[in-house]
């Protein structure tokens, strides 16, 4: 993706370190950090500097390439990351990917960039299979941010809208703000305008009543973990949009990597939810808003279950969210050319 | 209610003009604001510094009665008031009740005073109808603030919550926090500590993955208007809710004094939803949380369907949220004695 001209990814290797956009200061402010050992990759993990399943996955993967390099125990790098958040699956599958040739450096880093390259081209073919469902008008309901700073280098549930666009359907975003972190706010509503995506930002409440207007055509959000019999873990608010959405027979569409899908976690009661700190809710940009010490309930994630979710966009096509499609997307082989179908 | 032991109302009447507590230094200043002439008590409705549409209704029934006081142009009162906030209809019913008696100003001093003590009345009855509906332990989720800041003296839907925890049924309170405002971390949160009921506040997109866990028993809500048939304008994120309980079979209860209904409207569509500045959401206590000048969409309210309502807890008992329901609770006598029953 450009921003203000300039090619820009969420998550770039340097020799020095692991170079990601800082998400907790976008949209006011466009920094590039870098993670130069394991402890800064972790906190920039939990921290959400750098966030969204698929890009916390090459983030890590490439953090443990540099741990490698620099002699660091992979054993104990590995685990750090991998407890860095406990939901993503993503995290794990590129850990994995990357831990499997240690001991050596650059094999490390060689299968960190494969994995990096594959989930660029898993996003294309994305916004390649997920078009259909943003024709000419469309208007689109999204939640969190599953665009271009969550999954390199197009996005999961941004990567068809941003293909449409490109191709002059002129689609229509609405943006559920997603407290506590602001991720449609503060992400998604910078990315749509970088790209010229038409948008407006909606509380998390108003999705219901958009729906009763009749002013949304399709769900797309992405995902964090998927279970094998189609379960969806995603930002928490997903669900409630689930919801409303079954209620007005409004489609709504997942649109993940198959790096997202847990094949060894039977359904979503089975995914671990992050509970995070509950100053998250208490406060806004540092300011307080409940009284002081107000107790509070702040998971991170919802689970959709498969029977809400009309279907799930990977790399190599649409699938039914059922044991059937998530077992199909899994063992459909990607085409001759190596590239995503 | 009594708050640190001295006895509060959201709105009273002093000679000088209406007193209200200002809602938008709550919870971390209280402080007694008083109007003195009609473009304050306007600016006070209209900024929220009293809001509520019960506590609107008193506040602009009493604010009229100042202006005729005063020697003021009661018609022009009248409609500026009226003019203030467009979806609460108990604003029109309290106007009317204080103008019928126009231009005595002693007579509508005394109307407006009959309002508000009816209004107390009926929120004290609203909490023993809706009693049932919160047996022990129960687990309730609220949205936005219906308690008495909201609705003189004992609010609507957290009415029969205080009085099951002041006869030791030890409720659970999910304070859904209702952006963009933050009513419900704000207010409901500061009230419910106040009074010593357990509660937690979540994010509005909390509210089906809360249900999907089994953690929600009723949700109560309030209404700023109910139409002729039953459906129900409240605060933006309660249609949401209601989508969330119907797929989990929770009962959604709408609790409102009879003034919230409004016969003139044959059903939801017809109800006029306000629509807010923006930058309500493009900022949060001052600091902003969308890239600058970001669309948005930012309406006040939204319509739940009859359908979805449980039941209406009314003055007069718990009636369907259909339009017999809504005539039976309209034409239904108060008790003999004068309260309501």
């Amino acid at each position: 993706m450009r921003v203000g001209g300039r090619e820009m990814r969420a998550v770039t290797w340097t020799d020095d370190g692991v170079a990601y956009l800082d998400q907790r200061l976008l949209p006011f402010e466009v920094v590039t950090a870098v993670a130069r050992d394991v402890a800064q990759a972790v906190h920039a993990i939990a921290d959400m500097g750098v966030r969204g399943a698929p890009a916390i996955g090459v983030f890590a993967g490439y953090a443990l390439a540099h741990a490698a390099r620099r002699g660091e125990d992979t054993e104990a790098a590995y685990e750090a990351l991998l407890a860095s958040r406990p939901t993503a699956i993503n995290l794990r599958h590129a850990l994995d990917a990357v831990r499997c040739v240690a001991p050596d450096p650059s094999a490390m880093l060689a299968a960190a960039r494969a994995w990096d390259d594959a989930e660029v081209a898993a996003a294309e073919a994305i916004g390649r299979h997920g078009l259909p469902l943003v024709p000419a008008g469309a208007r689109v309901l999204t939640h969190c941010n599953a665009g271009w700073l969550a999954v390199q280098d197009w996005g999961t549930a941004l990567a068809p809208v941003y293909r449409a666009a490109r191709a002059g359907a002129d689609p229509f975003v609405w943006v559920s703000e997603t407290r506590p972190r602001l991720q449609g706010a503060r992400l998604t509503a910078w990315e749509l305008r970088e790209e010229g995506v038409r948008h407006a930002v909606v509380a998390d409440g108003a999705c219901a009543e958009l729906m009763r207007r009749g002013e949304v055509d399709v769900v797309l959000v992405g995902a964090d973990r998927i279970a094998a019999n189609g379960d969806v873990a995603n930002k928490l608010g997903t669900y409630d949009k689930a919801c409303a959405a079954r209620i007005h027979g409004v489609p709504l569409y997942v649109a993940a990597p198959r790096s997202t899908i847990d094949p060894a976690c039977p359904d979503g009661s089975a995914i671990p939810i992050e509970e995070r700190d509950g100053e998250e809710l208490r406060t806004v940009a540092g300011a307080p808003v409940t009284p002081a010490g107000t107790p509070v309930w702040n998971p991170a994630f919802d689970v959709t279950p498969a029977a809400l979710v009309a279907g799930i966009v990977t790399e190599v096509g649409l699938v039914p969210a059922s044991s059937e499609g998530v077992a199909r997307a899994l063992r459909e082989p990607l085409s001759p050319d190596g590239r995503a179908r």
